[in-house]
């Protein structure tokens, strides 16, 4: 939507530091006390209630099942293009409407696109949630949709794209690299668009994205609130219960990557760029596509090698050699199809790119010949429960933890189950990951350079 | 078809190097005696009849407009599968006895598929052409595809890609620098498809795939012959004119190539790599995307840089430096989207590929910097007219030229015309075309390393 600039970014970053998979998957060992109700009304709307019972607050999220790596051949950018037409005024409401009544309660909205999904959301004082599903059915299938309302739009999301990506050398690089890690499978096309088919995208398009993805059997509902299961059923079998089920989609099955037998360089040199980094990437299993342990041991190995101030590669290169101003791991577990493993640093000082990279590269081999500490294990493993039940203290992280697992192929079972399958991975599954996976010869690098160090 | 492992192989090659863009686009001054007849028959399908009044000896070639880059998501390998499958019998011929009816007559036969075709092609003696269209218009629309056919081939292209990719690391390579230097159009995916995709390929996508473009109206016939066309004329009605024609597809509009930013570098060490090489490559204009006169200034170029003995690469890097074994440029402009410029070397003796790579670029930032002399022009554009004539003493190098022309956006006319639009490009406009193309700092280089010297 137009009113918040960094709503896309946001979701992305999300995405690319792994927020949502190191707090993913939540439930907790006082299960009972805590229980999330998950059913399915009639015309096939997955719904998932999440108790929160400390203030009459709630937030309420619609995620549909469809993201960038969904659009046809061509039509990059429609599915985040679409997410802003869904601000757009319906055959019942004008556009502007729904976000007035919200801000009129207090209560703050937005909404997001990724690879898998896309989502809307409300955060409102719980008597105000029945209106609001109101609202959110009312767009899920009477959007106006004319030329006119997509040609405005069009010109707002071409000028994000201007602004986010073209003008910043480190997003345009990220594209690059993405593009070269993923070779076959769509997360290599951005989820923003390619500026030369975004400029084409037509109301046609729209119409029939919006004809095909915006059903209640295609939407997850997730509500994380004071108000009982029973009373939120209630309200939504009043509200998206009306609508009529849409035509069965086919299973998302996508292209997938083929195995990558080359070290692969991209080099983005531009004279914005004062401090140069590198980011190294690999094609990893997601949760939705590994074997059982295997995403978890990833999680886990990138929470030791690079996940915060007491990995490995923090402590090494920041802390004590102090050739680097930052340096880490991420692994973002929950997608659809198999997903990407990087570490990333900038030098700091005297030090070079180069001995960054040779820093870490190091600091991978002595992991997949040595192995983690017990000790390393453990304290990883309960940074993550912990994790999950800090995210409790925002509905907001709750919802989105239920919504994108759900979204990319997980159960509520798989959430809840979740936190015992990390306890029980080994160090030396661990280890195996790092091996299998993490190697130096086949990978994806990028690295942003000023200009003046083009020769670096 | 499986009597000739090399058939996929020289399709792929005459494109890499640029056979086709430099003998293409033929005729010469003496044109009207030497006049290529082109009509249309009443369903749809083009024809084009070249004389050639040498010998009663016939080529006859039906190109279809369809390659792998028209394939759908996720099928990559389904133009080249349904090539061999073609090979198989029809309702009205078994299996073989196309190709035996040839071998008793002493001619010969085959079949390539490329990115923007799959071309069928006949040499016999001149009085079995009817013969020969009978049987090629047979199996356009009489295929019999079931179960057993298509798991038994299925199983020979698997083997081929195996044998000819798997096994071959220079392969192996092309296909990841074609990928890392195409991000979005089609050409990045391997013409044979990747392997987890051509596992899966099944009758349904090869029916569908037949059905939508195996049809008259999708296809031009080309024959060189010293029949002449009316004879031939006739012929094509009595046995192309009576297929149905198929429904009408849509404009052949693929997906484009977005700017690129970066340098991207793509290596492959392995311990079967005796001796290393390297190649760059740029997206350039293909004659069918290209402003006027601009991809007739690539292919000049191309020439003076690395066309031969003569270019400005052999001279430097080979004869005076000694510093290469081989080193070359080609530009296949004979595409239907944006295409590629390559330049390549290989060092010799105590040279580095460094040392090679940085004397290529040395070359090309000479002729952004001073262009080319009137002399080079001059000899260049007479090499090309002269090897359109000499093309003419192969019935299968003009049938191609046409062939490939007409199923890429050109019409006859435009290569009629080529010669005089050669003529008319000025130093100046081949000294532009490098530096607008040819930047090394925005260019995708493929490194292929014995293993021992990985380091270098």
């Amino acid at each position: 939507m137009r009113s918040d600039p960094n709503r896309l970014r946001s979701a992305l970053l999300a995405l690319s530091l792994g927020i949502f998979s190191s707090t993913a998957f939540a439930d907790t060992p006082e299960k009972k006390e805590w229980a999330v109700s998950h059913f399915t009304l009639e015309n096939g709307m997955e719904v998932v209630v999440i108790p929160d019972g400390r203030a009459p607050i709630t937030t309420h999220m619609v995620w549909y099942k469809v993201g960038s790596a969904d659009e046809p051949p061509g039509k990059s950018g429609i599915a985040h293009f679409f997410e802003h037409l869904m601000f757009k005024g319906t055959s019942n409401h004008k556009a502007g409407e729904f976000d007035h009544a919200i801000a009129e309660i207090g209560g703050n909205n937005n909404a997001f696109t990724s690879y898998d999904y896309t989502a809307y959301f409300e955060t409102v004082p719980s008597d105000a949630l029945e209106s609001m599903m109101g609202y959110e059915a009312d767009r899920m299938r009477n959007l106006v949709l004319n030329d006119e309302v997509v040609a405005t739009e069009r010109d707002v999301v071409l000028e994000e794209r201007r602004s986010r990506i073209d003008n910043d050398p480190s997003a345009l690089l990220d594209e690059e690299v993405s593009a070269t890690l993923w070779q076959n499978q769509p997360y290599r096309i951005p989820v923003i668009g390619w500026m030369q088919e975004m400029e084409e995208l037509n109301r046609k398009d729209a119409r029939e994205f919006y004809d095909r993805y915006y059903t209640p059997n295609n939407a997850v509902l997730v509500v994380a609130s004071d108000l009982d299961a029973e009373t939120v059923k209630a309200m939504a079998e009043r509200t998206y219960g009306k609508i009529e089920r849409g035509p069965d989609l086919p299973a998302r099955v996508r292209p997938v990557e083929p195995e990558q037998n080359t070290k692969r360089t991209v080099t983005l040199t531009d004279e914005r760029v004062s401090v140069p980094s590198l980011s190294s990437q690999w094609v990893v299993p997601s949760y939705n596509t590994a074997k059982p342990g295997e995403a978890e041991a990833l999680d886990l190995l990138s929470e030791i090698l690079g996940g915060g101030l007491r990995s490995r590669l923090y402590q090494e290169l920041v802390v004590k050699q102090g050739i680097a101003a930052s340096a880490g791991a991420s692994y973002n577990g929950t997608m659809l199809d198999a997903t990407s493993f990087t570490v990333y640093g900038t030098p700091r000082g005297e030090a070079t790119l180069e001995q960054v990279e040779q820093a870490i590269n190091k600091q991978i081999e002595r992991i997949a010949k040595d192995g983690v500490t017990d000790d390393e294990l453990e304290k990883a493993k309960k940074r993550f429960v912990r994790a999950t039940i800090f995210a409790r203290d925002r509905q907001i992280s709750m919802a989105n933890m239920y919504g994108s697992a759900l979204a990319t192929g997980a159960t509520v079972q798989d959430l809840q189950e979740w936190p015992d399958r990390i306890g029980k991975v080994t160090a030396e599954e661990v280890r195996a990951a790092a091996v299998r996976y993490l190697q130096p010869s086949i990978s994806t690098t990028g690295y942003l350079l000023p200009t003046m160090k083009a020769g670096n």
